[in-house]
């Protein structure tokens, strides 16, 4: 994907299908998270070990475009992408690919917390220093 | 809440946490679509009635803002507004509310769709006239 | 219902559906957890006042009978007694019915743990007097 | 594990985790299911194979037990076998596994149904005899 240098795989479980027959908008959400912590694996000891040294990370905002009905079964690639590091904050895009088609794309913005206070903090130097060499200088 | 007409409450569910000990980011999309569908029983058979009519909405975009965290317990008060009926499309614009105060908000786009065909339908004039005296000339 | 003196009731929403059109079995674990929550609701303090309290339950069994399929929108009862309170350990039984039939039944098995530590603790004694006295002596 | 022949791997979503920093009950379910699903990879086609022949499993019957809590990021070892097969009735039994440790257990029973009609019909005989050359004679 043009611009895109990550990328997690996943299969649509029955449970996040609807009435509909196809998923729920809802469970998009829940694949950005989880290509997020996919792309944070590439940082030694990923988000769970951001966790454990104290630092989380809140969701500010969120958005998702819809452009074709996914269904159980399908397989999935989402494409993530950081950017925009200032401080406390990030974002995060998404695209979500099927057979080469793209089928839903979107974003989400972030701020960096301590995990005992839940105020904002910067985000740790060599996990920015990661981020800027995954997505290149 | 200034601009809006109609409002249903719920309580935060237990399962609707995460391990950061607040609502997760996902669960604000599954509120926004009980707050349409309560949005809807202003319109006779409410939404179960439209599909049973054959009629389903799809959704095209979904925007969220969490501007405070929420968690197990909270009394939550969901403001909804349908606006732009144009053809078989239509938004709705949430407000969530705690105690007085804006915890979070959103929009969402769909379109009308024939249930059989999945293709889009034009919105029943019924229900588009239903709206635009609930939102007020 | 013969045997409950407390039911509260819920809406099927949309989100908890699957492609089959009817509610995906996991949900009914939530609403078992809804039912003990609005159960504890009799409590001063409820079961958010226990939590703040330092005590926590967590779930050791869950049993639950799938009698007849429920859709979205279904107005559901669920009746839920506790029983079996033993030291650390208690019960809760449920069913759920629509319309005065019943569609589903189970059960779940807990102890109550220190929030902190997360071992088993003793039941509150001002808990376990007020759940004899709602389940009659 | 003992007495099982099939297993499927899985990682533990942030979004599975609820305020007590564990897992949430019903998610065992879902994980159940995808080990089911997984497991009816190995027929031909899959479960979205038998879904697009016409065929359906409805869930009648599902227990869980929980031994040790799980926790975001696990690396889980789902070990799933069917058994029982009569008419239109069958049984799964699962065992959880995290590091060579048990953390839960359970089954589930299941009939087939049509997929228009919704009632029991027998197992297609091509399922039930891959599923006993699997489980093996």
């Amino acid at each position: 994907m043009e611009g895109f240098r990550f990328s997690t795989d996943l299969r649509v479980r029955y449970a996040e299908t609807d009435a509909q027959g196809v998923v729920h908008n809802a469970v998009y959400l829940v694949w950005f998270e989880i290509a997020r912590i996919a792309y944070l694996d590439q940082f030694p000891g990923g988000y769970r070990g951001l966790v454990e040294a104290g630092m989380e990370a809140t969701t500010i905002e969120s958005h998702a475009r819809y452009l074709l009905s996914t269904r159980f079964d399908d397989r999935l690639r989402i494409w993530a992408r950081a950017s925009d590091l200032r401080g406390a904050r990030f974002r995060f895009d998404y695209v979500i690919g099927r057979d080469g088609e793209v089928v839903a794309d979107g974003w989400t913005t972030h701020a960096c917390v301590d995990a005992t206070t839940m105020r904002p903090t910067r985000m740790p130097p060599a996990l920015r220093e990661r981020i800027e060499e995954i997505e290149g200088g």
